[in-house]
């Protein structure tokens, strides 16, 4: 082949259908090699709050809220988390609960349903679907073949707070939150979970990662002063006191990710910061992981942790959903200076590292194969 | 160029010329993407010790050693561990002391300390070089120009072990175990670091993972009966209990490793285990990476964390090395089933992910790039 190869690019004279035997799989090699840079410049994972984003979540609030310190406007660290783990220790340490929260997308909560129940996950022990479909009667209770049970719960309000409300019938501490169009493949979801158990029970541990960044670009310095706007973690954004290499994250969304159940405790609970964040959530119809996450590492100190599978997770993007209203990212960008001004300080913390599937480095055939088997 | 392309596939009568600037880049990129392949395929980390090695190092001891349980032959998880840590808690949290072991390998050497020193790493506290060169006089200790200390430490004994000893000049928790010939880059090394901190003081965490799996191949139970191999962590090898797919680690060599300064201490402590297992390193003049990697797993019951930074760590490969031995692997398997011996379980624990930098993928490009830089 190598001399076949060196004769079409001297321009020889052996035959047309020779050359093209040699020519067309190193063109289809090249595409693929295309297809894969671009799939690792441009990700998947934004194409959905981006489609009608409309630019980045600038906001200017009056009075600027710079970051928490370690003694500053934070609870002594990891300390009110501790007492109310120690609180849930009856509860079942080594299995989880999924909680799909569904509005109207019955084909895809079908899916998710589906992918999750076809196989024996040892470590799933209920899935919880809140039922946003007001008006609408949810189907029966069921239990999947592999003696799962799967139970609907229909929320007394609508609200996106709903999501994050500790159920009363919860019996694990490990709760995967997740929506009804992205899932982790059934494999990869046990591997998530056993993340979680090691690294991650003070964390948010998911799989779609978010930035922040501070509102006077280039200026370092500038996250003392404290405007923070939303973006999707691109390489050009960074915490104005990161090293601007773009390569922190300091979310992780709640549409696909584990939390212990004592931060739902907390989310929900009387204190007047977690009240006040549960009424920005309802007035903004928005934010309700945006609140999540700063509750999280304001109570803990501690940034979430991003994981990736074996494969890439599975998102369904349908055409409708809260992320596709315009203006999304505005409100998301208004969200982060409210909650900071609610605390006293910005809470989030930026993780640099990323766990990931294995002992050998992903290739970027995988992503092409990802892609075409969505 | 597309059309182009066409017409050269289809052997049109364009000018060779036109066809070869078309071609050439192609034939570029294809050879780019094989050897991006064979780069992910064969990996780069294990060429050092399989060089000499002569296949794995299957034993078959008369007595087989099976794993450790939760509440078999192991202390109360983490306790003892939690103790020795506590008596450490004045030594400086936030910082590292980089131990590089060397022998006879002055030039490599060189290149090491040059790499360290040469950037301003913020969390380097001290470089300790352990001066194997029985016979040579060190040269003299120094400070860099970004006031690191470096002082030489020649060994009471040519052994191993001294790589290990808990020497009472260490003020920081963390030490940096490596070896002359292999280091992260500066900016990975403060990564790697602050990863530890977050992830990993109960681990050893490091660049190189090795693999561990019970004799008789298919045999998922055969760890149960404990007669055990090492390996390179080659696709086919898993743990007889784990799920066969080649994912999962259980050691981290460390030529290039974080360690608590507390693992120093145990390993050196008079405890019996330990005595016998430092006899078996100085009679073997070898293994006593793979000691170190049973003592953190008996103590914690936790396996390590291997960790990958934005660049391939360097790996000189010199000619000259233990690794290079004859009959090294088979050595090593018997110091496995040795060792498992003398704590009267097998204590390594299997482990399925790694930590990466950054929130995205790596790339296939970037390997072909790290290799043309080293």
């Amino acid at each position: 082949m190598t001399m076949t190869m060196r004769r079409c690019v001297g321009g020889s004279s052996i035959s047309p259908r020779s050359c093209r035997r040699v020519v067309v799989p190193s063109v289809f090699l090249v595409s693929l090699c295309v297809l894969g840079f671009l799939l690792n410049v441009f990700g998947q994972e934004n194409r959905h709050e981006r489609a009608f984003g409309g630019g980045s979540g600038t906001t200017s609030p009056a009075t600027g809220v710079p970051r928490c310190g370690q003694d500053r406007g934070r609870p002594t660290q990891g300390c009110a988390w501790n007492v109310s783990t120690a609180e849930r220790a009856d509860l079942i340490q080594d299995k989880f609960t999924m909680t799909i929260s569904t509005f109207h997308r019955p084909k895809e909560l079908g899916r998710v349903l589906d992918t999750v129940l076809s196989d024996k996950l040892p470590s799933l022990f209920e899935v919880v679907v809140v039922w946003n479909n007001f008006g609408e009667t949810p189907p029966p209770d069921f239990t999947s073949d592999h003696g799962v049970p799967v139970r609907y719960r229909t929320p007394a309000h609508d609200s996106l707070n709903e999501k994050l409300r500790p159920d009363p019938g919860y019996r694990t501490a490990a709760i995967l939150l997740s929506d009804d169009d992205v899932f982790y493949r059934p494999s990869d979801l046990e591997f998530v979970f056993q993340i979680w158990r090691e690294f991650g029970q003070d964390r948010l541990v998911g799989a779609l990662a978010r930035c922040i960044s501070s509102g006077r670009a280039g200026d370092r310095h500038a996250d003392a002063r404290g405007s923070w706007e939303y973006n999707f973690c691109t390489p050009s954004s960074s915490w104005g006191g990161g090293d601007g290499d773009g390569e922190t994250y300091s979310m992780v969304l709640t549409n696909l990710a584990f939390t212990h159940v004592s931060f739902l405790d907390h989310y929900f609970s009387d204190a007047g910061p977690a009240v006040r964040m549960r009424q920005v959530v309802d007035d903004a119809f928005n934010c309700e992981d945006i609140a999540f996450n700063y509750m999280v590492s304001y109570l803990t100190g501690r940034g979430p942790l991003l994981v990736r599978g074996r494969d890439q997770y599975v998102n369904m993007d349908p055409p409708a959903g809260i992320s596709r209203n315009k203006g999304h990212l505005e409100a998301r960008g208004q969200c982060l200076n409210d909650f900071a001004q609610i605390l006293g300080c910005m809470p989030l913390v930026d993780v640099k590292g990323r766990m990931e599937r294995g002992f050998k480095h992903n290739v970027w055939y995988k992503s092409v194969w990802d892609l075409m088997t969505l």
